[in-house]
């Protein structure tokens, strides 16, 4: 059995779970893989003294990339810069990329991507959405005799598991945060997670796969879960749906598509609205499949390093052979105005009179539907029919007898 | 772009569905599998006049198994005579084959993918388990650096139907059957269904995958649905479960499994809880990854085809790769007898005098949990502790106070 050496640039909490498990399981891994994994290099400019595997920390990049054993480059640094400089180096100097770092692959994915083929090597990154659930290659590969036409998902476990404490617990927004943070869930600054930043990498890269285009973030309409109140959730209960913070991308009939990251109101009947804590799931919708739904934990040291690891595996075993992952460039015209897209709204707000309020509500949006209970604490509640979603906000705005209304997006 | 023949042996619901998708979907497969897919032979002893494709129908196997342009060979007969001889002679020719018979590849999967190793060709199966999700593949390379350790799921979706009318509209099981056969999810015979056997094949192909030994149907302890009760449902309910036929598969701390499929209590807040009508899925247990789930169709013509069509897509990018499904033979020792096994059950039984019955019950099972509302119908129900299967039984058929009582498992 040969053994083919591979270099961790980032030994953070997922660089050193893949170290971990690379050892852990180095006689199983030599299986599948049908080589030794070798972990040559440690890229960090940090140092580790008294690790089992101290001698392997370098702090020179440019040892990895003129090393020409170094045939897998794990990049786990996180951030763009300068991931971005490295992996793009080492695809061009040949060398196989696996990364778990979903900012990089949703800002420039496409170029590298195009890149490693050019080169006939493989960049893959199935620990960038999910982390450990297997999504993006059997999205790729199992469901590759499908055109897709929606995917959508809860794609980030920090807002999941501070809404499930909204909901099952009624435990408000700021404590439900501060909890998250106490448990290691959330970071001391938590707006990647709780704007919605980290979902919306994930939906870029999701729907940049399924539809074959690259979705660029600033593309993706992207709304965080910080204006949620109990009395959302208790509405929304009430009505029959969980509100559920979701990447949601479609094709429309023209070829275009829609992206956005949103807190929704999930059906109660739909898979996802049963997805609870820190844990995430992606629904694909195929012509021939129907829905496909993968749940498991979205991140963790372990769970997103044995992603990174399958990866290695993968690369190591097809060191002559590419994967199929791949799409093409954006455009900026490809992802449209989601406001001229079809959808249903959730309405909460503050009035005077009830009766005068719903009366003037029935008046623009006959079939609105109210939700029982709200009127008991001086507000009105409703979803409202789908409709092109400015036509919708206009009609709410025009009804004076709503103060401050809270708006927020229906899954159908 | 270079052309690729296949041949589809069998014209039923998955073969045709396998043709219409390779002719539908030509040109966005050729773009997948880098060549273009031509389905040049089509065997089967019916005529199928008026087809567009009506021309490539053939009645004779040698045809296929003689004409060395052909690469790849689809076998979707289903039973193991002919497909076994078929297969076995198309793979030493040195063809690679995709199938969904689940009934071939679980009592003859190692075999055959024996041959297939030492003919350098691939022999897949990814619809036999789950029709169109996604589900062996994951678990054979995206879960590639996690030792599994556990792997249970609905993996019938007759059952689940008939199951899921029983549940949440209270219809009797034979009328929910008559339903499931009118609808066309049922055969008129349904005991390969009802019985059990359809899910054993599935549990033997997930426990091989997971576990790295093939598992024979034989091996399996399988239990039907035909004994469940509305009362069953009903006290399940009460006591926060709903009842799902699973196939279920462990490994055990001496590296052998226990392998069963059974009507089993599910615990609400188990994401198998909410898997309704057809749906199947599937949770898989790995050490570093945690729980992993894949849901979607298990069967039907389009997902089966798709799922059926992503494998020979695979073939034909990979005619001179190996994809890493395997496992190794099986041993008479290797699965234990379940009732060795630690589990919980449920038992239901008519009684004469409630709190006599109950007072008898707690002095052999102090923990048992009884499920209030069962005196109501002269019945007592409970839940006991978890014990090894055969202690557990020998304490129930000890309390004479329970007349022929049913028992059904609890998922832990």
């Amino acid at each position: 059995m040969q053994t083919v050496n591979v270099a961790v640039m980032g030994h953070g909490v997922v660089g050193s779970g893949v170290v971990e498990v690379l050892l852990a399981h180095e006689e199983s891994i030599a299986l599948k893989a049908k080589n030794k994994i070798n972990v040559k290099y440690i890229l960090d400019l940090r140092d580790f003294p008294g690790l089992d595997y101290s001698d392997r920390f370098i702090k020179d990049f440019n040892l990895i990339l003129k090393d020409e054993s170094i045939k897998v480059v794990v990049e786990v640094m996180g951030g763009i810069n300068p991931a971005y400089e490295y992996v793009k180096a080492c695809l061009e100097a040949g060398k196989s990329v696996c990364t778990s770092n979903k900012e990089l692959v949703a800002a420039h994915g496409a170029e590298l991507l195009k890149i490693a083929g050019e080169k006939n090597v493989n960049f893959l990154f199935e620990a960038s959405v999910g982390g450990g659930i297997p999504v993006l290659r059997p999205i790729a590969q199992c469901l590759a005799a499908n055109d897709l036409y929606e995917v959508f998902g809860i794609l980030n476990g920090t807002t999941n598991f501070i809404l499930t404490k909204m909901i099952k617990e009624n435990m408000a927004f700021d404590d439900a945060l501060a909890l998250a943070q106490q448990l290691g869930y959330a970071e001391r600054n938590p707006s990647a997670d709780v704007d919605g930043h980290d979902a919306c990498r994930k939906i870029c890269i999701l729907a940049s796969l399924c539809f074959g285009r690259h979705v660029y973030p600033n593309q993706v309409r992207t709304e965080g879960i910080t204006k949620i109140t109990l009395s959302d959730v208790m509405y929304a209960g009430i009505a029959g749906y969980v509100i559920k913070l979701i990447g949601h991308s479609k094709l429309l009939d023209d070829g275009k598509i829609s992206a956005d990251v949103y807190p929704a109101l999930i059906p109660n009947d739909n898979q996802l609205a049963g997805v609870d804590d820190v844990f995430n799931a992606v629904m694909v919708r195929g012509d021939a499949v129907g829905d496909v739904l993968f749940y498991g934990r979205g991140a963790g040291k372990l769970p997103t390093a044995s992603a990174v690891v399958a990866d290695v595996i993968d690369c190591v075993k097809h060191l002559q052979a590419r994967k199929y992952l791949s799409w093409d460039d954006g455009d900026k015209d490809y992802v449209v105005d989601s406001k001229t897209v079809k959808t249903k709204l959730y309405v909460r707000a503050k009035v005077n009179d009830v009766i005068a309020a719903k009366a003037a509500v029935f008046a623009v949006l006959d079939e609105a539907e109210f939700i029982v209970g709200a009127e008991d604490n001086g507000e009105v509640a409703f979803i409202t029919p789908a409709m092109v979603e400015q036509e919708l906000t206009l009609a709410i705005e025009s009804v004076k007898e709503l103060e401050n209304p809270a708006i927020l997006h229906v899954l159908n």
